[in-house]
């Protein structure tokens, strides 16, 4: 027999198990499935055949079911949520695939309902998504396939992933004041033990640091990350010794917060006070008067990206394995009307 | 053959058709896949051969897919989507099904690609939804087939739909300030050409009417629904001739502005001023001070209602037409702190 007439079906009978578990056993994927022995006898047959991975892969392509599952911790209380589905949408849409989306609201057994139903679809591939930037342990049922975490970082090695670059977030931030003129700036921080946090504040002081401001001088208050959490931080920051002119906010949400009290303390921003903010809420960004500067979350890019990241491993030749990445995307700064140069002295 | 025998092989065959057509055929929802001679054909043969539409129904239960298709125009710029698919997603959970996402962003041509991708994946039924309260027409695709219009009207009569009771919103909302003992109120009102704008007027005047209030005592105000909107409208109201001391708000958006269009005027919310807003979104009405009164739209009660008809259409037995039924949802005020009694005049 030719080498190039070899079919699944010929490799199928030869090693006397079913076409699916050669499929699965010659699949990059899907090996996982197969019990190693009967994996290498498989393998072994094929190569025995001259069976090509080529024409498997051509095979697979078309068995695919041009969809993608969305596991997302919640969806309902967030406006992000929506703007990381959009990207991976719009990366779906040019590869004529649709996404299923589906969330847990922080349930463990829904969760893996949720993955059970994905998988009885055979979907290519999953999204892992989480509402803020986690750290999150990858569910078992979805290990040692096509898998790309979004907005999460994991400790598992094999697993590709996407966040915001914090660090990067919180010395843009500083920059943003710093080159207005602004040297005597505060920073209102979440009191939350997540990355956010503590990543936009390394990259605060970083940025102060460098130019030049003495570690004292660089004041730091924790509060709640909401609206009232701001007020009171800022009330505490405006009323101190040596009042800053710049402010850096957590989030926007804190930004409310600290108009409020900007406006209880007479002061006007950003005249008085000049604040920058995190997130780009827009109805907040937006809404607030003066519009608030701050700092986009990528969202919409992360979406994008992990799509692409989860075809490369869709698309890894069989027998290879699939391609591991992370990466941090950059917040883009918003520039609005809430910063301007320091009154004089 | 004995009648209970007779099996949907042996119609397809007695009526010169494929086992899909006759399975369309006798179908409540798919019978407009099969041109109306055929369809008669199949229907009189399955009776002559007493095939059972009941076997038939158990058939395609068990044929269903457990998934329903999720078509929206938008979901990325808003919060309220994520309630929407909330509501449905908790609905269809009871049922072991997911829901599969696809969003338009107003484009009629991805809109047809998503449509087409969903019934190729074979959904049960479709929730076809906007993320405005408007008037839709329903694609061509999309009749027929079980479906539900969500967040929408539609004029076509066999459409299922369900949006929030404005009117009775608009009541409500004027209530809230008449209970309090206000007897000069002002409506900030959107000047698009919208139902929610229409109905929460309508609403608005027809409570006002009731308590008594002669109609040219009850000031309406239209703007873009926005926070600048919300503040420039304000402004004209309050420096009125005769200032009103309680303010209905078309959305939450156009409160932001009101309140910082009172600061301005050295008004202090509730004492000088009450307002009522709409929306519920919880970044403004839980973030600014005092928190604002509101008005919920019912969207997470519109998922679930729209998963509850859409089972009514998909569990109606073969051969009987489809229920159809609308709704109007009631919106729940939230109470907050920016209502209170009128200041002694």
């Amino acid at each position: 027999m030719p080498q190039s007439r070899a079919t699944i079906k010929d490799v199928a009978a030869a090693a006397g198990v079913s076409i699916t578990t050669v499929s699965h056993a010659l699949s990059a994927h899907k090996a996982a499935r197969v019990a190693p022995r009967t994996r290498d006898r498989v393998r072994a047959v094929a190569a025995d055949l001259g069976y090509e991975a080529d024409a498997l892969a051509r095979t697979m392509r078309t068995q695919r079911s041009q969809s993608v599952g969305f596991i997302s911790d919640e969806i309902a209380t967030t406006p992000f949520a929506g703007h990381l589905v959009h990207g991976a949408q719009d990366a779906l849409r040019a590869r004529a695939s649709v996404l299923l989306v589906a969330t847990t609201e922080y349930h463990e057994d829904v969760e893996r309902q949720a993955i059970k139903a994905l998988q009885d679809r055979r979907v290519d591939g999953m999204l892992y998504a989480a509402m803020y930037h986690r750290i999150v342990v990858v569910p078992e049922a979805l290990r040692g396939s096509p898998l790309v975490v979004v907005n999460a970082r994991t400790a598992e090695p094999d697993t590709s992933w996407v966040v915001p670059d914090e660090v990067r977030g919180g010395w843009d931030a500083a920059d943003v004041l710093l080159a207005a003129g602004h040297r005597r700036i505060a920073m209102i921080n979440n009191v939350d033990d997540i990355p956010a946090r503590d990543g936009r504040e390394q990259g605060f002081r970083a940025r102060c640091a460098e130019a030049g401001l003495p570690a004292a001088d660089v004041v730091v208050e924790h509060a709640a990350a909401v609206a009232e959490g701001g007020y009171e931080a800022s009330i505490r920051v405006l009323r101190g010794r040596s009042r800053p002119t710049g402010l850096f906010c957590f989030n926007d949400r804190m930004v409310m917060g600290a108009y409020r009290a900007a406006a209880e303390l007479g002061l006007s921003i950003p005249v008085d006070l000049s604040v920058v903010g995190f997130d780009d809420l827009e109805l907040i960004s937006e809404g607030l008067y003066p519009g608030v500067t701050t700092l986009a979350l990528p969202h919409y890019e992360m979406g994008v990206w992990a799509v692409e990241q989860l075809y490369a491993q869709i698309d890894a030749p069989a027998g290879m394995s699939m391609p591991v990445r992370t990466a941090e995307l950059r917040c883009a700064v918003i520039q609005r009307a809430s910063v301007t140069s320091p009154p004089p002295p």
